[in-house]
């Protein structure tokens, strides 16, 4: 009862991601594809995932939370990057939130959120974008309820994907045209 | 007759945008938005785009095809950026792709995709992400010949967007959690 009451009393504190949460944060994603019952790809590793988030080409920005109380210990991380709209402008892409079965329900996605959001506006940004899987339900509801306009819904955009790799023979064939670069 | 067979003999060459270019390319926004029964943002502008897109902190890369003859002439343009999955890797998010009226049927859009295929095949990209109208069935069409999955199909993925601007008491509320940026 005690623990229960101190659970809840607990505090979260959101900030930047370093390297050193590098490996705890690549566990999360690992969770985070379970939950989509899903895997990563092939070849993914902590490895790749460091110099690809925090390497210096990186185009990624990680939030990460944490309680008040260890704050290395990372609870939830949201990871986005710069989009661009060719007709309202700067924007977000919102990639992954994430928070750990543990602190689920205490607000601590929405702290995330808030300030991936207060970054946004401080940037210029003109909103955020992302998506979202219909079955989970309890996400939907949440960004529909915190003002995210389902745009599949009203706009029927719907959101594809073309994979390059292990496609080479069309690559060839791009090699093929007039290209001056 | 002639003319119309010149036109069919007409080549095309695909480049790297050029802040000269900005002009030409933003009247062929104007006309996507036109086409999408659509208007952009207001305070959109050419100089806002010309800033945006081909100023120093740039996220956007650009293409545009012109005739092998007349080279400053705009006949088409695709608009793409670095995007980022924690489950696949780096990945182009494909903003725009339009040709002008007149060139259309005669592969300008096709040769502006393979030469962005190209670019990410050149640096390391599992894939391009897009969205699509669904209401715009030639598009679905000839992306889903050129290979791509339509994940608002096949994962019942949809695609989300949160509105910053206008929203400052949103982000008020950010500003009182503790956040340590």
């Amino acid at each position: 009862m005690a623990a229960e009451q101190q659970n809840r009393q607990q505090t979260y504190v959101v900030r930047k991601a370093e390297p050193q949460d590098s490996n705890q944060i690549y566990s999360c994603v690992e969770a985070l594809a379970s939950f989509h019952m899903s895997e990563l790809d092939p070849g993914r590793s902590p490895e790749s995932f460091l110099k690809e988030v925090f390497g210096e080409d990186t185009i990624c920005q990680v939030l990460v939370a944490t309680t008040k109380t260890d704050r290395s210990t990372i609870v939830g991380y949201g990871l986005f990057y710069r989009a661009y709209s060719t007709w309202t402008g700067p924007a977000l892409y919102l990639e992954d939130l994430y928070v750990t079965p543990a602190h689920r329900g205490k607000g601590v996605g929405k702290l995330i959120w808030q300030n991936i959001v207060q970054i946004g506006f401080e940037t210029g940004c003109k909103g955020v974008r992302m998506t979202v899987h219909m079955w989970n339900k309890q996400a939907k509801n949440m960004w529909e309820g915190l003002g995210c306009v389902d745009l599949s819904e009203k706009r029927h955009e719907h959101f594809l994907f073309y994979t390059i790799q292990g496609k080479r023979s069309i690559i060839e064939t791009a090699f093929q045209t007039e290209f001056e670069g």
